[in-house]
């Protein structure tokens, strides 16, 4: 199986259609097929991805407990069942708090491949990203305090640590979000989009491939590009259009600049833009192609870019669900206010 | 190993120790070893368990757009990550409503071995009550509508209804909910102690065979009796001692009955009673003592009751984290007001 799958590759590498040399050069990357490949993008020398770190991150990203309500975890927002993210407008938070510049939680799926994190970027990377929203008021609401107590609190979690980083690994707030970074930077999705730029010319059938072109030919890949086809900072006209009454006045970072979501599993992830302002697909590329672009694409177009769009539903990392340790007497107790 | 197994089984029954007779005339019953006993215990001759229903119910659990808002899921409130229940005294759902009741959720593990479901026993079964917390306001806040206009909006959950019911099924809140209960029913975690009760007499130290001893002696298994520990209607002193300022009204059922826990994972699912009032297992044992039994409690004999308690902590089953299918154009929308 592997032999034929090599031996496809190289017969396609030698015969590359000239539309994945298209959209190569219009900076389209595809997720590696090789598992050593993807694990080197994916990885942070500074935070190394391990299997010890992997499955406790994954306990940590779906537990409760690291809140200050003990009722949200990062899961609640970036929901794994779902595209990574909540399917709601703006992030419903603690004590009901809708996020206050009534931002839409962003996927969390291939956001490792993200050149920044945020809306408006303001984090580097996913292990700056973690501390976020945890401490955030309107989403989870702890403290570090809170966050490194409740896990300290509980010995089965202590011991994962030291498994992990060694005896001596000190279980603070910087080591528990690396550690919930380091399962999230594994949560990527390959799609047929890949597999067709791996080599794999019939992964996408006639239409797909016409609607790829049509997604090139029209500059959607100028902003919807790389590994991501997001993750960048870009202009993006929300002052003019998207800011209105009622959603909040988000400007994006200090040059006006906002980060451009990833399309990958977009069908999953609606409501779309920065305001979660937009709930059907098609609406949205229209609107992309008249704010961004300048263009009014026809319906035809429209449908063809959404027919590409679609081959971006990836295979999702496939995951037991984790057992969380119990709370003990100095597990700190939730607080709803 | 099978053959081991049930040889040593044979033994155990031909020279069953005096603790396991007295266990099972106290009417504690195990967990049954064999699958098909098991399934014969948790199946619903109305609602038959298979496991095209079970698969479906699982991701119907998980679906928070089954709630109003779009963010509440069954397992938000009874996670399977924890316990079975959601750590906090009491229950909170759509708009950060607290239970009105201040009820604290109870585990969904096992809870198909109550005699009725709800704290105050009202209904006969898991079918009836997942109907409840779906269209509870201060839960999920739906409407059965909305749960049926939101399942039959997407194509890919209609085609898992017609293959686990037939073409011809209608998939409405009743069938939807059965489905839920389908995979509820499966929620069953055997733990060490019914592997002691099955016939392993090493399962339990001696420590925990005393506990298990101090247990049946001192009159738990009165209440805390059947295969839950747990689970069916009795008299419990709330109106002196746990109705205090700020904890609801709650007077259970009509005859003032309220529902026995289920001690099975009893560790992980603090904190304790009706309201959730207490957090420490130890003084709760020390509180049943007094207000239910009449007597005080030794720390030493509270100490054995909690020893013998913790072989309660199950063996859950382990599960893949589903995925759901995509929302389409004509899913409802949520509404987190």
């Amino acid at each position: 199986m592997k032999v034929i799958a090599l031996s496809a590759l190289a017969t396609a590498t030698l015969m590359a259609s000239p539309l994945v040399e298209s959209a190569k050069q219009a900076g389209l990357v595809a997720i590696p097929e090789s598992e050593s490949a993807l694990l080197k993008m994916i990885d942070n020398p500074n935070n190394p991805i391990t299997k010890k770190k992997v499955a406790l991150g994954k306990q940590l990203y779906f537990d409760p407990r690291l809140s200050k309500s003990g009722i949200i975890s990062c899961n609640t927002c970036h929901n794994l069942a779902e595209g990574g993210d909540d399917g709601v407008p703006a992030a419903i938070g603690h004590n009901w708090a809708m996020n206050p510049h009534h931002l839409n939680s962003p996927t969390v799926y291939n956001s490792v491949f993200f050149e920044s994190q945020f809306w408006d970027g303001r984090d580097p990377d996913l292990e700056k990203q973690a501390q976020g929203p945890i401490q955030a008021h309107p989403e989870m609401a702890a403290t570090k305090e809170h966050v490194e107590q409740t896990v300290n609190s509980m010995p089965e979690y202590v011991k994962a640590f030291k498994k992990a980083y060694g005896k001596d690994v000190n279980v603070d707030f910087k080591t528990i979000t690396e550690t919930i970074a380091t399962f999230e930077r594994m949560l990527v999705t390959p799609s047929r989009f890949d597999d067709f730029l791996n080599g794999y010319p019939n992964a996408l059938n006639k239409a797909e491939q016409e609607g790829l072109k049509t997604f090139i030919d029209k500059g959607c890949a100028t902003c919807h590009t790389g590994v991501a086809l997001g993750g960048s900072m870009q202009a993006f006209e929300i002052t003019a259009k998207y800011k209105h009454a009622g959603l909040g006045d988000f400007k994006g970072n200090k040059d006006g600049l906002v980060k451009v979501p990833t399309l990958r599993n977009i069908t999953q992830t609606a409501p779309y833009f920065h305001n979660g302002g937009i709930w059907s697909l098609k609406e949205s590329i229209a609107e992309m192609g008249r704010t961004q672009l300048g263009i009014t694409l026809s319906d035809k177009e429209v449908a063809s870019i959404e027919t590409f769009l679609k081959t971006l539903d990836g295979r999702k990392p496939q995951m037991v669900f984790p057992q969380l340790p119990a709370s003990t007497d100095t597990t700190p107790k939730p607080n709803a206010n």
